[in-house]
This record gives structure tokens, sequence and C-alpha cells, in this order.
């Protein structure tokens, strides 16, 4: 059995790895750590929790030193110095938050106001979508696990991009999120009554995300891409929507482009293209570590138009990390994620 | 007291008109009709009407005797006799239906499969969205309401569109729907448990919105438009957000963008252009007949992000016809439509 | 034009307070104040009124001066002292705030930890009950504006308490209420994620509210009443349902007691005691000043069962607080109150 | 492995029967039937299920042919003749149905308006609540599964109920269910726009789990029980909380009623009794087979007040039938069914 330390576990990305966790065959957790909430029971946080898993928050220190693994969901800037301690100890290092996940140093100084404290830690980590980079992840030691948006948006434009079938340029990722992707602490934006019966953009072309879809589809399409990004705030707890608009490059046809995305995701277990007529519905997905992909042409405008929708706690954020740790402990990829999508 | 008329009373623009005529200054309901529910009482249909308006549904022939102006919320393919028979009662009439807005009749026949009847009457009807089209709707008798997502998309562009601050090719309109916009009828689509939680895109790039929303863009900018339109459900009761993403044109300045919107909206009561680092929201504009509008700017990408809010029931259908009533009968357009949006 | 002031504008009561009272007709809103908010304008706290009402928050000392009425949206303890000032000042005062509720100070105290500053002014208190105590409330100078739970509990119960139908002994008042009723304040319990897709009870038989309907209900009895209350957070924005469970007095019959209620509310428009087989739901008063109620027989247990709905925010607090004032103003009673409930 | 039909899998029920059994490792799905679905597959139904699950219905011959046991969740009157044919196939039958859950013939047709067609079978069934009746379980070939209200309400009062705490006269279940308790049918009453921001009671101590309640409690008690039952229709998408009240026996303490519930559950996995002070809340079981129980004292007027949360899907049907499954081919009880509740 793999031993599994969360570091942050009472907030939502934390919290969801626990429940996660606990059901994976090949992994116990082995300790929890809390800032806020240290010496306290993880169940008097989340009562859903009681009796099923009253573990007990202590510090990183202990926690590191009770595991193969240690999994981070951390704020930004917190994670470089952790990372660095497990490295130490011969730790794995899966960081949920964003300090390993920019590769350009100019960059993260920009959106996020920091440095890169160990630069070859930085080298040394590896950007862990599995879909694009599993070669790299194999066998590594930090893996930087994506955002949210930075799941959802590549993987809807990926085929499209691989294949050459769109232009890099003029790439729009219009999002909409669950309102757990803002995290536990309550704040007037989602109090209840001021976000129920809602619907707004925010951080519009300005988001922290956008530097990190850009680096991904750059790696993918070998070129440097600028991306327009535009999140939303959906009144309902889980799931992303991106829907992604780019403009078809001369004489590109449906039928090759719904050729790309079922070739491309063909052997890949948590995406599903879907068949021609529906489209991606967080509905569909939620709870699960699944991607639901619709592929959409607009003739008149000649554009690509691609859906894709995730759980933003699991796709894109807790399910994808467990999938970067069987990857590096060399399980199946699947295992302890196989779970059907409830069907309301 | 100007005599007001209902058809299609029971669905819910019908409904909604009932509402907003109840409370107009200088309007009466004169009769409702329902094809559904001929003899049958409104408040049978909707009880939050129970004791209030518990008038009983007529054909539409006694409508239209009773009437001076009727307002006709019908499937698309049913206003044009009727609009015939009113025009010949000298009864004024203010379509909520698709059949009149549409002033190309190819077009009508590619996107809705008919004919124009009349084509003398459709050259006498006129497009009612008064922020664009005021002065040709003073003193009109046939009057096409716009649909909902055929009012906001216009409105968050034109200020760009009409200064030529943007290109008129690559135009983007993503937009997002609560319920209501799919009408009274249950199916599965909106059955509770399979819409709630959930959110996606329908009718991508083949939603009928799509040549209305051209037709009032190439109106506004004197060229052919040709949008990419495409519209998600969203699991609230009320609103639309457009999301509209355009190319600005080159050495365009985030300040002359905003210049424009403030300019060419200070005087229509309905739209609020929000300042600087505001999103509009359809939390704030629910049941009231105005439209907030963000503008925003991608300097990465040189995009224009306009985002509009409307209650696709008030400003989308019912309030606008209320607004076109005012003006035909010169009454000050505000009448009867000036109540706050509720703050929650 | 009645000058009207709003003490504690900017929490919920008092911001509905603002929305209602703007389309008043008969009463001008000449001052707001906002402890937190002061200097700031309203529609900086709820965007919703954007432009439509930009007033700004002055002190409680300068809105008093310039009112000839001063409503009250404190928190509890914060509305005597002020009470007193108006008093001195000359100025009606209705308090939406706990502070004049409860007649007896021993259970002020009990309840509240708190004493009454002014006997007599609690002497002149009358308790803002339209439908039970329309004639006290003429005339008077300081109004208790009920609670929400504590309209409709009575509301739900009066006519078969005032004719003898039920025992007086066991009743229980099972509500449920939308998440307004927290307040404006965020915390972890009406946190979106935590809230939605939930149900529970809270302050299970030992909620404040509790005296206050037991006082209510003795007055309309007779005789001392304990009444077991339990309140639940429903995840809607507005909205509270009471439903009531009292034994059946020997031999009463459904018939009895369906013209008891009939009768008791026959000249009351606020009230409307729906048909026979439609169960009240607060989907139907939202928004409005109405209270709808439904009565049902469990003639198997020989039970009374009466559902009450009422918007929390509006019959529960600041419509029924402009019911008052229209009374001791001597309007008519309906002033600014009559719009139709939403049907959707 | 165990070979499970499922008949009448397109129904909520049975399409969470899918999801449960998918994950159980001691059986596979052997076959699954739809009378409406008959020749299409599950995932043409629920998109969710889309590649993790094609299985194509069947019709029910053949499921039974197939199978070691069979679930059947069908409308009532359906299941006698099936599980006669399971019978003389040797096939275990678990009906999710209420054919078999009244042991008295003249309360089934009283309140189902059927007949039993062969005594035996009836005499023969189980009810399969397993935290009261498992022993009888064990071992047997027809479960008659509960209803979801009358799984929550009697695990509310057990323990109340045979400790002899409690007046066995006047009790009332107090309950409010999530939508999916009205299946999977579009109507008007579940239709988005009309439940939503609702909330009401409905078939007021008329409802047919009303019996099914009062033969638990009657049970468990020893004496007949006559009980008010009130259902309310939650604007969420499953989960069941039943607010229990009963008039404590003289001289009973909250220390003692406590004890009792502690004791009473001490060896039930799937029975949660919460600490002092929290309340019981569907938004902490839901996807999940638990009961958590809050139990309250109101000793102003003498009260038990115990409340109840199950998932309605699943401890209100599936996965209470997969436990019955589990019992009766001699498995641990928790097989399958040990998943946390997400926390949100």
């Amino acid at each position: 059995m793999i031993k599994v330390g969360i570091i942050g576990a009472t907030g939502y990305a934390g919290c969801e790895l626990v429940r996660i966790l606990s059901a994976h065959p090949e992994a116990e957790i082995a300790a929890i750590s809390s800032v806020s909430f240290e010496g306290k029971k993880l169940s008097d946080v989340y009562p859903s929790y009681i009796y099923l898993n009253d573990m007990v928050c202590e510090n990183s220190d202990e926690v590191v030193k009770k595991s193969d693994v240690v999994f981070a969901a951390l704020p930004h800037g917190l994670s470089q110095e952790l990372a660095a301690k497990c490295k130490a100890e011969g730790v794995k290092f899966i960081d949920l938050g964003a300090d390993f996940r920019l590769e350009n140093e100019d960059e993260y100084e920009e959106w996020y106001g920091g440095n890169f404290l160990d630069k070859a830690l930085h080298e040394e980590a590896v950007y862990g979508l599995p879909e694009f980079f599993r070669d790299k992840i194999k066998g590594k030691s930090v893996i930087a696990n994506p955002g949210c948006y930075t799941t959802c948006s590549p993987l809807a434009l990926a085929p499209a991009v691989v294949n050459g079938l769109i232009e890099m340029k003029g790439i729009i990722c219009n999002c909409a999120s669950g309102v757990t992707g803002a995290g536990r602490k309550p704040n007037q934006g989602n109090h209840y009554p001021e976000l129920n019966e809602g619907f707004h953009a925010y951080k519009v072309a300005s988001h922290r995300h956008t530097p990190e879809i850009e680096q991904t589809l750059s790696k993918l399409s070998g070129e440097k891409v600028t991306v327009t990004f535009v999140p939303h705030l959906l009144p309902v707890n889980r799931g992303i929507l991106a829907t992604c608009y780019a403009d078809l490059k001369d004489g590109v046809t449906y039928e090759q482009i719904r050729a790309a995305y079922e070739d491309y995701y063909k052997d890949e277990y948590f995406v599903r293209v879907l068949p021609d007529g529906m489209c991606a519905d967080i509905h569909n997905i939620k709870y699960s570590n699944f991607c639901d992909i619709s592929v959409h042409y607009d003739g008149r405008a000649n554009k690509l138009i691609a859906c894709a929708a995730i759980d933003n706690m699991v796709k894109g954020a807790a399910g994808q990390a467990v999938q970067n740790m069987n990857i590096i402990f060399d399980l199946d990829e699947k295992t302890g994620l196989e779970f059907i999508p409830p069907a309301f």
C-alpha cells in the first residue's frame, strides 16, 4: 500500500482527495494536515465524513515523515519549500497549487508575483496532464497538477491543435465553473442569495489560468499561442464547461475534425468524445474523473467550436492528482477512479 | 386607458405580460386567450395569480374585438394571419413570436420553414428593439418584438459596431439562458433532476436566433454580418447573459471603447453601462426591463469582450413588448416598467 | 408625500424596504443609513440598484431628522434607544428588529438577554401584525414589526384558534425558510456549496421566534399557549413555509374548519385561502406581500394541518412594515403593495 | 460473482442500481430490461453512462433467465407476477416497488387499489429494512424493499419506540424529499421553472407511504400505531429529511433518549447518530447509503424531535436493495456500499 499524505486537507481539493483516496485499493491515507484546523478532526470541518474519517489534522512535517507521496493543496506560494523538503526526504510530491505549473519564471512573476526559489526543482517538475504528457510523468518525483480551467480548455482543443486544423491565433476559451472552484472560504460573492439565480463573467481576460492554458497549447502546437480566456461563475456546486472557439484552416471539413478527435482520444479512458448531436454537459461527469467532449462546426463562419466538461474538483483537481499518482507509482492509471458518474 | 388583449396568455411570455400590464397605469387588460386553456382561468394555470387575476381565457377573435392593441405570444407561424386580422380591425399588433422578425423571406424559409403570407404586411412591420429603432416604431401598427438572445447580443455590441471599433468578421455571441426561455411545456431536458446542477450548450451554431442577430448587426454596421452564436442552458429561472467577442480594429484603445459605450447609451434608461471593474450579472436585472452591459478589453489578443445581461422574460420578451406599446401609443417609454430589480 | 427614513438600509430587510418604497405612490425615501457603509452608496452594496438608487448612507441621526417615519432594520438591542429618539422628535418608528416584539420583559431577557430600557415606550409599542391587530395599530407611533416565522405561523393557525376548533396544547410549527432569512453576512452555513442541495433543521425548539409565536397565539386564544417550533433552512433565496399541526377538538369536521378559514380571512386582501386540493407553495408568493394558506385534515389522526407561505422579506419583513406604515398614516393598506407575485 | 438482473433499469431507481452494482466487487450485472426502452442502450437514456455501461435493455424474461437475483423497479402492481416467475425459476427477487410492502391485504387494497395475487408469496416476502429485520431477511427469496419516506421515518423514531420512551399516539412525520423521488417522467410540477425556488407540501395526510410507516412502527412497538405523515417537495435532486415529533412519556429525560439512540444503533454501520448540537442534513449523506440521525428535545412542550436524513435513491431505494442482496447472499452487509458521502 502506498502511504499518502495530504497537506491542506481541509480545503475543498484536499477534502476531495480524502474521499477519492479512501476508496483507492492501493493507497492508504497515512496523515493529513491543515494550518487552520491543526488538532481538529477532518469530520469537524466536513460533517459528511463523520465516523468514516475522523483523522486529526497534524502539521505538515508530520505528514511528510509518514508518507511515500504527499499531495499539497495550498494557496500558491506555499508549495515550493514543501516540495524541496519532500525531495530531501525522498517523498514524491504532487502539487495541486500553482507554484510549479508555469515553466517560465517571468510569467510566474507576472501573474503570481513570486519567484522560483529553487530553479533545479522547477526544472525537475513535470506538468501533470496525463493525456498529453503521460510519458514525462512516469517515474518523476515532483508533479505540477494542472488547474481546473487549464485541464478542460486544452483537452477541448488538443486534437485540432495537434493535427493543425485550426489557426493558432484568436482562440477563445469561454468557460463556466461551479462554485467549489472558488474554495471553502465564504465571501459576499458566493453567499447563497447573491449567487443563486445569478450568472456572470469574472476576471475577464485577466485570470491566472491564462498563461497556463497558453503554455499547454504552445507545447502541443509548437508555436507560441495567445488565448482569450473568460471564466464565468455558475450557480452549481461542481463542474466546468469550456466552450472553445477557433478559426478553421481553409478547407478543413467537419469529417476531418471528427476523425481527429476520435482518433486522438481513442485510447484515453477518461476522455469521452461524444457522438454527433450531443453536447458536453457538466451534469453528466460530476463526481467523476471523466472529461466529456463535444465537437461542433460553424460552417457559416468557418469556426470550430469544442465543448469540454469536467468536474472541477475531480478531473480538475483531486482526481487528476490521483491519476498522476497512479502513473508515477506504475499502477493502472484508472485505479480508484473508475466510478460511473451518477445520472442525477 | 389602452385596452390590451393578450393572445397566448398561458405561455410564459403571455403570463409575464399579464403581470407587467396589471401594474401599468395607462393600460388595462381587456381580454386574454389561450388555445390549450380556453374556458379556464389564468389562475388555474398559474396559481400565483389566484384571486388577483382570475380572467377566463377566451378565443382569439374575442380578444381582437375587445382590444386597442393585441400582444401575441404564439409558436412561430401562427401570428401572420392574426396580424392581418388585427390590421383589418384597426387594432395594433405586437408580436412576441418570430413571424415578422426576419425581413428576408428566404432567410425566414431557411430557418423557420415558412413563407410570408402577406408581403405588404411584412413590409409594414417594424422590428421593435427601441434602443436602435425607436424612430421607426413610433406610430406603427405591427411590431415584431425581438427574441431574447437577439435583444441582448446586439445591445452588447452596438456601440462598437456603430463606431466602427471592431471587425465585423468573426464575431462570437456566447450566450447562456435561464430555463423559462424554453417555455412552459415540460420535457426531459428541463425536468428538474436532469437540468439542476447541469450546464451545456445546445443548438450550437444552428439556433434560429442567429439570422436575427445578424440582421440587427448588419443594419447597425451597414455591412452584411455573419456571427457565431452558441446558446447554453443555465440552471436558473430567468436571465440571459451574452458574452460577445470581437476583434478590435488596429489601434483602438480601451478608452475609446469605454467612451463609445457611455456615449451611445447615455440617454437610454433601460441600458446600464456598468462602471469599470464590474461584470454584468443576470442576478442584478431579474424581474426588470434593464439591460446591464459591461465592457472588457483583452489587450493581449486585441479583442473586445462585451457582456450584456437581461431578464429573458422582461427585456427579452414581455417588458420590451410593453416598451414598444408605450412608444406606439406615445406614452413615456418607461411607463409601467420602472420597477427596481430586486437585490436577491 | 410621507418622508421615509431607513436605518440599516444595507441589510437585506433594509434593502428590500428601499425596493418597495421606491414604488410607493405616497412615500418618498428621504434618507438612509448604515453603520457598515456610512458614506457609501446603496448601489455599491447592491449592484441591482445602480443608477436607480444611488443614495448615500448617512448616519442615523441625519435620517431621523429628515423623516416623518423611520424604519429600523437593525440587530436586536439597537432599536430601543432609537425609538426613544424618534419619539422625542415626533417621528413615527417602525421596528423590523425584535426589541419591541415581546411584551413580557422576562421573556425578552430569557430569549434575547436584554432589558426594557424604557418601559413606557414598550407599553406604547404595538405589535404590527395587521390581520390580527389592525385596530390597535391605527394612529400609533411605535410599531414592532413581526418576524418572518412569527408572521406565517399564527396566520396559518388563527382561524382555528379563534374559533376554538383545536386544542391549544401540543401545537407544532414546522417551518422552512429561504436563505435571505439569515441575512447578508456570509458564513460557512450559507456558503453556496455547503447549502445548495442541502436541507436541515436548526435551533430545534430553541429559536427566538418561539415566544413571539406563543404570544400571538395566546392573545388570539385567550389562554397561555406553548408551541413546538422547528425551523429548517431551504436552498432557495426567499420564502417561508409553515406547516402547522394541531389536535382537533372532538367532533370538529373539515367543513367547519374550511368555513372558519374562509370566513376569518374573507376581507383580508393579503391572505389567500386556497381552494380545496391546493397546497400553499412559496413559489407562488415570492416578491409579494401575500400569504397563501392551505388547510388540510387528517381524519385518521384527528389533526388539523395548516400550511402558510409568505415571502420572508416582504410579508415577513419589509412589505408588512409598509403595510403598517399605510395603516398608521391612514392610507389604503394595500398602497404600494399590490404587485402580483411572478409566476416563475 | 452473483449474476444480477435489473428490471425497470431506465427509471431513476433502476439506473441508480446500475451505478451502485457496477462498483460491487461480488456482483455483476447480467442483464437489464425496460418496457419503454427495450432494444435501446441504457446510455441512450442516461448520457452520464456513455461508454461505461452501454448494455441494451432486453425484456424481463431474458433478465430472469440470466440472473441469480433480480431487482425490480417498477410501478406498483407489476411486481407480483414477476416475483412468482422468479420463484419458479429459483431466482431471488428484490422488489423496489410497493407490491409486497404491506402485509395486510385490506390496507393494500385501500391505498393501492389492488389485490394479493398469490397469498403464499406474500406470506413468504420479507420487509427489507435491515436495521430492524435483518434476521428475517437472511436466506429469504422475496424481499420487499421499503420506500424512501418509509425508511427514514421509522429509523428516526425506532430507539424511542422500542424503549417505550414516547406515546404511540399523535406521532407526526414531517418529511421533505428531493425531486428524484417523483421519478423520471417530466410533468408540470417538476418542470424546472415551476419547482425551482419553490417548496410545498403534497398529498397531505394521504400519501401511500402512511400505512407502511405505521406497519413498521407497529411492529417495533407491538401496538397499532397511526401517524400523521406530510411529505413536501424540495428543490434539490436527492435526499429526504424526516423531522418526526412525538410526545415523551412522563419523566423521560434527554439523557435517556440520547442513550437509547446511541445504544440502539451502536452496531449499525449505515446509521450515524450525530453528536449533540448537530442537525441531520441531506447535504451530508447524498450519494451514500448512510442515514444521519439527530435527536432533539423540547422540554417546554415535552416532545421528542428526531431528524433523519437519507439519500432517497440510495438508502431510500437502490442502496438498501443492495444491502438486502448482501444479506441474502451472506456477504458483508457493507459490500459495495462503503463510499464516503461527498462533502459538497
